[in-house]
């Protein structure tokens, strides 16, 4: 490996503060999907990167995609992860990733590096399922899983569905939902990201090296019950939507903390109380279930165990239930030759590095479909994320940007060789 | 008895839905209290007393009095409900009450009765608790009850505080705090009010006689947990502030389900979880609890137990409990002696009652420290109040109101006497 420069953590700290800025108030960092705040934080991405020399261009999805060429044309190394953000989130999530890829492309614009095939500089549009439901949105469609039906069906919690919010920041729903990335013009993928848990802060090693991404069911549940009077309405007899939801919160986690469920985890993160009077019982709760698992068989269990035994409780409690599928993801095994070829750049480099699996979703599943896609995870503080406590330090964030610059050279290396041998096997047949 | 007119159940139908069409929209009532559109009922009812030719004026508290002169000067007997209601309440609680007082002065106009004493009836400012968790504002202020102090520190959903509230519809708070009603003015008071329970549905009678009132506990309580990521957080860990909200929830009923708490009324009727993204474990999570009972001692022992366990549970889960007291009245045993005369009066107009408590609150267990006074409830049907579905039959209404007038003359009658009888006592001392 020749002396590539190495990542400036105060660069990348001051980048990372510069799309920090770009925020709805209120606390922390909220900047949704499929927002005008999303689209500055692209402009803003885009800018950078034509500054670096790269090509930039915005996908029917939404998603910003930089192009640095290499020496020949040929198949693509890419890199990138999304801007936007959770209400009241933090300044990582995502933009770490995105941020370490600007890096990546200053670091080769001033280094005057010449890659053998081009490189692309990716900022994905609306990961968050915090506004929709729907994790990946952009990655996804670029994946082309997105049916068209679903932009309408997703919707948040104003009611604005997916498609409409696509169009109010000028995006065409049915357009993005008709185009896919081109598999043939990539060759792999490396998203960087906060490990948004505490495997490595534990460990204390600065990287880590993702095999595979935990799958995600995402229900929407309405207990109905029957309002009335909080002091004229004997305790027997009631039918208090609240208590229903209460027992659901708590089945949900007996369940996940059950040994045969080690693994699973299972969250009620929304909860809507009405009509949410001191002194009216409630008469209808709405709230999420998430819930996550590496099996997939185990994460639907899960799921359907714990509404069968809301189900009878909410029987029992003369209390009906409504369940909605958000989203429904398995878990995702990443491709080990691309993880190898990260593993093996973190060796040269001399950086300890941990396998680990990861809790949240990325656009790495999504993109892993049309383009072999590896990992690279460096420490959050205390495993918060989504909080705007989140927090991970700078030359940490800049020794993962060192490890993903390492990948990608050697990827592209690799891509190159096998572009040649491709070439010369095909003169051959 | 004289052929006192009997209550037309159509005209007090009508009195009812003009008053129901003063409401914000979104479903139900909604006339909260010391707001404009409460105003506006209480500006409609002076309008309804001045054409019956009484003499209307609005007490410091914002309460609006309508006099009706009698024969003679001396204390007058009352009667009144309030005009404010719940979010998304109903047409008749409170309001059937109040137009209950509207139909007997129009019955003592047209049939141009002249009573001993004055009459008066009253439309109570801010009687429901779901604003500020405070309940019968305007009659606690009538009755002498409110420190000035309270006023500021009761606050609704939004931050503003019960004096902000009033000031904001013209009512000077530190008058009202100062001024209270006069008790040499007063014989006796009797409120007409739904059940807001069914024993009377049940029984199928008609009018219900009020013993005694259910004293109310309510507090606020905060749960402080640590808000992170759904997935990269496992389930062991976590301090979930909506898992122990929930707990509380279902500790609060069980309690009040326990046989050792046969007649406890435990309810948790608004919470707010935060912050509310499907993705991230929630934070915070403020929520009510309304406790009621007729034994002010096991009142506050549950309230006291349920708080204990709430706080055991938070500290297993590393959340830290935050409490706040917002409205704290013991049980009142109201007046027998005003009963009676109501009882005299259903058996003299053949109406079966039932003698039954109140599990609600109501103005007339703060009127009673000033003003003995007495309940008459009509039937709820279903036992539904504070909900839309709020339901009385207008010819039960009507029945309620005739046992109103034949009650308010013969109290009328009494106080007269004893006038008579204190004034010939007098007169030999």
């Amino acid at each position: 490996m020749s002396a590539f420069p190495q990542a400036d953590p105060e660069r990348l700290w001051s980048t990372l503060q510069t799309m920090a800025a770009l925020s709805e108030p209120g606390g922390g960092v909220t900047r949704l999907a499929y927002t005008r705040l999303e689209r500055a934080a692209h402009e803003q991405f885009a800018a950078w990167m034509s500054d670096t020399g790269c090509e930039v261009r915005v996908d029917s999805a939404g998603n910003t995609i930089a192009t640095r060429p290499g020496r020949n044309d040929g198949p693509a190394v890419g890199t990138g992860s999304h801007l936007d953000s959770v209400y009241h989130g933090g300044r990582f999530d995502g933009i770490a990733g995105t941020m370490a890829a600007v890096e990546v492309a200053r670091l080769l614009h001033e280094s005057g590096t010449v890659t053998e095939l081009p490189l692309r500089f990716v900022a994905f549009a609306a990961e968050e399922g915090a506004r929709f439901g729907q994790a990946c949105c952009g990655s996804k469609l670029a994946a082309g899983l997105s049916a068209r039906a679903e932009l309408d069906e997703r919707r948040d919690r104003d009611g604005i569905s997916l498609a409409d919010a696509m169009r109010s920041v000028g995006i065409d729903p049915d357009r993005a939902a008709a185009s896919a990335w081109d598999p043939g013009e990539w060759s792999a993928f490396v998203e960087l990201h906060v490990e948004q848990g505490s495997v490595l802060e534990t460990a204390r090693v600065d990287v880590g090296v993702v095999d595979l991404i935990s799958g995600s069911t995402r229900i929407e549940l309405t207990v109905l019950g029957q309002a009335s009077h909080t002091g004229g309405t004997p305790m027997r007899g009631r039918a208090d939507a609240l208590a229903a939801a209460a027992e659901a919160v708590l089945i949900a986690e007996r369940l996940a903390l059950d040994p045969r469920h080690r693994g699973t985890r299972a969250s009620v993160g929304r909860m809507v109380v009405e009509p949410g009077s001191i002194t009216t019982i409630p008469g209808r709760v709405t709230f999420s279930l998430d819930v996550r698992d590496v099996d997939a068989d185990r994460q639907r269990l899960a799921v359907a165990e714990i509404v069968a035994r809301l189900r009878a409780a909410c029987l029992r409690r003369g209390t009906r239930l409504e369940a909605r599928l958000l989203a429904d993801t398995s878990a995702v095994v990443l491709p080990d030759w691309v993880r190898n070829e990260v593993t093996a750049a973190a060796t040269e480099l001399a950086l300890p590095y941990r396998v680990l699996t990861s809790g949240a979703s990325h656009d790495a599943q999504m993109v892993n479909r049309v383009v072999p896609t590896a990992m690279i995870f460096v420490p959050s503080r205390h495993g918060l994320s989504h909080v705007p406590e989140e927090w991970t330090e700078p030359a940490q964030l800049a020794v993962g940007t060192d490890l993903l610059a390492a990948s990608m050279l050697r990827l592209d290396a690799r891509a190159a060789m096998l572009a040649a041998e491709s070439a010369t096997t095909g003169g051959a047949a």
